[in-house]
C-alpha cells in the first residue's frame, strides 16, 4: 500500500525541541521520527519505528548466520538471580527497582545474563549440548543519572544481547569470534563506520572484552588508534611504565616554605625562582600532585582514595572509574577532608599516605617508579618537599591507571605515538568466563562424565543507539539522509504545483514503484508549497526523491538523489526504469 | 537456513511443569515454547517465538489494511497522565509504580488511552487531521492478584492496542466498525472460533464496548447467547424487570421467631411448616437475602454495601465488581460487622437500610418492584418478618446488577432464553467517547473553526493470549497440533532409524522443502529413539511430519498430518510435490 503524506501520521517541526543538544536529535523529533515521553524514554512514531524495524532485520539475519537463535527475556524480573550475582547492589542507582502486590523485589532488567545463565541451567545437563549462542532484541531499562541525545543514552532502549555457552575457553574464544564477525557484517550492512577497540570489561566482569565504537565527535567514549594499529578505549590503555631508577647517592629530601603556590604553574615557578636546579628547568613533569576522591561502594561504604600522578597530568574520570569499578566515584568534599585533618589541602604529600592500614588508601599512577624524586606537598599549609623519592622516602598502595591518555603518548605495544578520537560505542563483546556460571552454579558434564563449569560471553548491540548513530552519520544542514538499506522509504514521489495531470501521473509513478517492490512515499498534499514539501522531503532523507512539477508539460520528472545532491531530468516513460536503477545502485554500494 | 533438533534451543519435558493446571499451558511448557521466569511472567523459546511473531504479522497485515498506523510507545511512563486522568489510583494494586533516581513516579503501563492522547495532542490540531487510528504491539504490565493459566492471564504480556481519534460519534462509529471488522479477519485467518459479545465498558470508561469471546471451557469469562441471536458477556447482561404491583390490600408484615434457620432452605423449609401459604408453598424465590460487602474506592475509602437479591439466586461477584468498577469488592468481614452492630449476620432486614444518608449503601435486584411481598430478615437474631413490602415498607438507594444470570432467564431483548458458555477474552472493543480527551484536553478545530473534543476508540487484541487460547484449542493428548497459519515449522522431517541412507534422503528432503519455501524442522538426533522422536514431534505439533525410517528400503517415505492424524506413503521422488500440495491445501483451508 502506498503511504501519502495526508495520511501519514507525522508532523514535521520547524522549530528545534528544547530538550535537544545534538542534530541527529532534533533532526529525528523534527522529522516526525521520534517524540520524548519522559526523559531518556521516547516513543516511535512510524517513521523511526520503520527505520528500527529494518536495522532489526539485519541484526536478526546475521545473528541467524552466526549460528545464534533468537529467544525473549522479560523485561520485569524477580531480583533474586540478580542478588545471587551481586547487581542488585553494584547497579546502584542504574536500577530500577519495584515491588510486586506481595512485596517480591522486582527490577527491570538492564541486562540479562542472569537470565540467560539460569535458562540454560534449566533446560541443558551435557557438554553435546554446547557450543551454543542465543539472543533476543529486547527493550531494556537503566536509570541513567544524565540521559543524552535523545536514543544515543536513553532509560528506556533496544538492545540486541546475546550469550554463548560453551565447555572450555578455546571454545569460548571461537564463539567470540563468530559474533565478532556477525557484528562486523550488520555495521558494514548499515554502512556504519567503526572501530573495534580493546576495553575494559567493567561491571560485567570476566576478561577479554572489545568495544565497536562509532567514530564521532558527539561520541561520549574516547579511544585511541596507534600507526602500527593498536586500537582501544582510553578507559582501556596501559601506561608504558619506565625502568626503576638507582636511588644510592640521590640527595636527602628538603622542605621548603612556598607560599602563594596553589597551582602546579605557580609552584614550578616558584621552584625555578627559589631553588633552581643546576641542569635544566623544573616542569610540571616533576612535580607529584595527589588529588582525593569519595569512592562509594556498592553497599554503600563510602571511603578515600588519594591518586598520585605527575603534575603534568589530570585525572581521567572516567578512567578512574573504570579502574574502581563498580564503585562510585567522587571529588571529596569539604565534609570528607573535614574527617581527615591529616590532609592538609593543596599540600597533602606522600608521608602521611604511605601504606599504613589505614582508611585512605593511596594509589600512584604507574610512572612513579622507584627512584623516582619529586616536587610535591610537604602536609603543611604553604610548605613543598623537593627531591622525595618513591622507594625510599615513600610508598603507596599500589598502582592505578588514572591518568589521562595524551596523544602523543607511547602504544603500550610498542606500535608508536596515540592519536585521540572519540566515539559512540554501538557495540560490546565480552568474554564473561566463569563469573555468572559460578555463581549460578551452571554445570555440564565434559566428555569424560565429569562436571564442568560452563564459559560464557555476552554480547551487546544498542539497537536504538545505533539508530541515533546513523541519524548522526547521515545528515546534512537540511535534514537526514538515510542510507538505502535502513531508510523509511526508498522513493518520495513529490506532487511540486497544481493541476490534475501532475497528480494523476505521481500516483501513477508511485503505485508502478510500489508495486516493483519499493516502498514508496507520496506527497500529495494540496494546499501545500512546493517549496514546503522539498523541505519536508530533504528533512525526512528519504533516499530518493521523484519531483512530478514543472517539467511535466515537457514530458519529464526530476529525480534527486538526497544524499549526493544529484538531480536528473527523466522522461515520465522512463521513470520507474530509471528510479529502479538507482535504487539497486544505492542498495549494492550501500549508500 | 534449516533448523535441526540437535542445534535447536529445546528440551522437551516428559513431566508436567508444577505451576501448571491448564493443559494449553502445561503444553506448551513441555513442548519448550515457553519457560516460567516469574509468576505470570514468561520467557519466550525459539519456538514459542516464532508462533508469536506469525500472530503478530498477521495483526500487523490486518491493522493496515484497516488504515491502522504502526507506533511504539515506552513501557515506562511518568505518572503525570495516569494522575491526570485518575487511573493513576483506579487501577490500584493492578499497577506496578516504581519511582526514578530523582524521585518521580513512574509506571508499568497496563493499557495507553493517556500516552496515545497526549501524542495526538501534541501532533495534531484540525479536523482535517482525522480520522485517525494508530497501534502499536507491544509488552505491558499488570500486577495480577491471580495470574493464570501461563500466557492466559500475565504480568507482562504482549497486547496490540489501537486508539481511534474522531470529530464526532458517527466517525467514531465507522472507525470502530473498521477496527471490528479487521478483529474478525484476524481471528479468521487464525483459525480462531470467537463470538462477538456486548461488554461492559468498565475502568475504560465510554460507551458501547464489545468483547471477542473465544468459547473454552477454561475461559474466564462467561457470556450468554439467545436462540435470537442476542450475545453478551454475563457481566453486561441487564435483569428483565417485572412490572410493578399493587399495594392495596397487601397483608401487613409480621415479624416471626425463626430458631434455627441459618440457610435459605432451612428458611424456607421453617416458613412452610409454621406459616404456610394458602395457594402454594413458600420457595426460596420469596425470601429476600441481604448480602454485606466491603467496597474500596481508588482512593482507598472502604465502605459496606448491601445487596438484597432474592434468595434463589447467587451474588455474581465479577458483575457485581463490574458495576461498581473500579471500586474493589470482597464480602465483609467480622471486623467490618463490629462497626455496624446494626447489622445482624443472618438476620440482616431492609428495615435498618432503607436510605437514610448513613454509610452504608442498599441496592436491590431489579426483580425487587414495588409491591412485591418478602419474607426477610428481621434485624434481630433467630427473627424473620414476613410479607415486608417494597415501596410500602422499604426502599433502597438504588438497583444493581448483580444476581447471577442463570440458564433459561430472559433474553433483555426478548430474543428468548439464554445459554451460558464460558469463553477467553482474546479482543476488547471501546468506543471510549470523550473521557480520556476531556481530561486531557484534546481538541481540535472544526470546519467552522471552532474547537471540538476529539471522541475516541480504543481496540486490545491480547496477542500472548490469543497464542495461548491459540493452544489450548488445537491439541490433543499427544501434544500441541497448529493450524499451519501459526506453526513454528511447515514440516518436520524425522529420521526414524539407523543408516547413511535414511540421514542422507531426510537432509535432501528437508532441504528441497525449505528450498521451495517452507520452514523446516529436521530431526536427525541420533542414539534417540524412533519413539522418543515420534513423541517429540506429536508434542511439538507441526502440522507435517515427514518420517524417512523402515519403507525408504522400498523406496517410500510416510507424511503424516498432525491434526487428523491421516498417514500416507510416499514414494521419495514425490515427496516434495506431496508435502508442497498438502502444506497449501493446509494454508488454503486455515488448518
Amino acid at each position: 500500500m502506498i503511504t501519502t503524506m495526508s495520511n501519514l501520521f507525522l508532523r514535521t517541526l520547524r522549530e528545534d525541541p528544547a530538550e535537544a543538544e545534538l542534530d541527529s536529535h532534533k533532526l529525528l523529533v523534527r522529522a516526525g521520527y521520534i517524540r520524548r515521553a519522559a526523559p531518556g524514554v521516547y516513543t516511535w512514531l512510524p517513521l523511526g519505528l520503520r527505520v528500527l524495524r529494518k536495522i532489526e532485520t539485519i541484526v536478526r539475519e546475521e545473528m541467524e548466520r552466526a549460528g545464534a537463535q533468537e529467544v525473549l527475556f522479560p523485561a520485569l524480573l524477580p531480583a533474586d538471580a540478580y542478588k545471587a550475582t551481586g547487581r542488585w547492589e553494584e547497579y546502584g542507582p542504574l536500577l530500577f527497582r519495584l515491588k510486586d502486590r506481595r512485596g517480591g523485589d522486582y527490577l527491570l532488567a538492564p541486562t540479562h545474563e542472569e537470565q540467560f545463565t539460569l535458562l540454560v541451567k534449566s533446560m541443558f545437563s551435557s557438554y553435546k549440548d554446547l557450543p551454543l549462542t542465543i539472543y533476543q532484541i529486547q527493550t531494556k531499562y537503566r536509570d541513567e543519572a544524565r540521559p543524552r541525545g535523545g536514543l544515543l543514552r536513553g532509560r528506556e532502549f533496544i538492545m540486541k544481547d546475546a550469550y554463548s555457552f560453551d565447555l572450555d575457553a578455546d571454545e569460548l574464544e571461537s564463539s567470540y569470534q563468530a559474533q565478532r564477525k556477525a557484528y562486523q557484517a550488520i555495521f558494514d550492512r548499515l554502512g556504519l563506520e567503526y572501530v573495534i577497540c580493546s576495553a575494559m570489561a567493567g561491571a560485567m566482569g570476566g576478561s577479554k572484552s572489545e568495544e565497536f565504537l562509532h567514530p564521532s565527535g558527539v561520541g561520549e567514549d574516547t579511544y585511541v588508534v596507534s600507526p602500527g594499529g593498536y586500537v582501544a578505549n582510553t578507559e582501556a590503555v596501559t601506561t608504558v611504565v619506565p625502568n626503576p631508577l638507582p636511588m644510592e647517592g640521590l640527595p636527602p629530601a628538603q622542605v621548603f616554605p612556598t607560599p602563594n603556590t596553589p597551582t602546579i604553574d605557580s609552584l614550578v615557578a616558584v621552584a625555578n625562582a627559589e631553588h633552581p636546579r643546576s641542569d635544566r628547568e623544573w616542569t610540571a613533569a616533576d612535580t607529584l600532585k595527589n588529588v582525593v576522591f569519595a569512592v562509594t561502594s556498592p553497599e554503600g561504604e563510602r571511603t578515600l582514595v588519594v591518586v598520585g600522578l605527575p603534575g603534568d597530568r589530570e585525572v581521567d574520570v572516567k578512567r578512574l572509574e573504570a579502574a574502581l569499578a563498580p564503585a562510585e566515584v567522587e571529588v571529596a568534599t569539604e565534609e570528607d577532608f573535614e574527617k581527615h585533618p591529616e590532609l592538609v589541602q593543596g599540600y597533602i604529600g606522600p608521608e602521611v599516605l604511605s601504606p599504613n592500614g589505614g582508611e585512605v588508601r593511596y594509589l600512584l599512577d604507574p610512572r612513579v617508579v622507584d627512584g623516582t624524586a619529586w616536587i610535591t606537598g610537604a602536609n603543611k599549609k604553604d610548605h613543598h618537599v623537593f627531591g622525595l623519592v618513591k622507594g625510599r622516602d615513600f610508598q603507596a598502595d599500589g598502582t592505578i591507571e588514572a591518568a589521562e591518555v595524551r596523544a602523543g603518548d607511547p602504544a603500550p605495544d610498542g606500535s608508536g605515538a596515540l592519536e585521540i578520537h572519540r566515539g559512540i560505542e554501538i557495540g560490546h563483546i565480552f568474554q564473561l568466563g566463569q563469573k555468572y556460571a559460578k555463581a549460578l552454579d551452571l554445570k555440564v558434564l565434559d566428555q569424560n562424565g565429569k562436571t564442568q563449569t560452563v564459559t560464557m560471553g555476552s554480547y551487546g548491540i544498542g539497537v536504538s543507539r545505533v539508530l541515533a548513530a546513523m541519524a548522526e552519520s547521515f545528515r546534512d544542514e537540511s535534514g537526514l539522509a538515510w542510507p538505502s538499506v535502513v531508510a523509511p522509504f526508498d522513493v518520495q514521489v513529490v506532487v511540486a504545483g497544481k493541476g490534475e495531470e501532475l497528480d494523476t501521473v505521481a500516483l501513477d509513478l508511485a503505485t508502478q514503484c510500489e508495486a516493483a517492490g519499493m516502498d514508496v512515499l507520496l506527497d500529495e498534499r494540496r494546499g501545500v508549497s512546493a517549496g514546503v514539501k522539498f523541505a519536508d522531503a530533504e528533512l525526512l532523507g528519504v533516499p530518493l526523491i521523484l519531483v512530478v512539477g514543472r517539467g511535466l508539460k515537457d514530458g519529464v520528472v526530476e529525480l534527486r538523489e538526497r544524499r549526493t545532491g544529484v538531480r536528473d531530468n527523466i522522461p515520465v516513460a522512463e521513470a520507474l526504469e530509471e528510479v529502479w536503477k538507482r535504487h539497486g545502485l544505492l542498495v549494492e554500494e550501500g549508500r
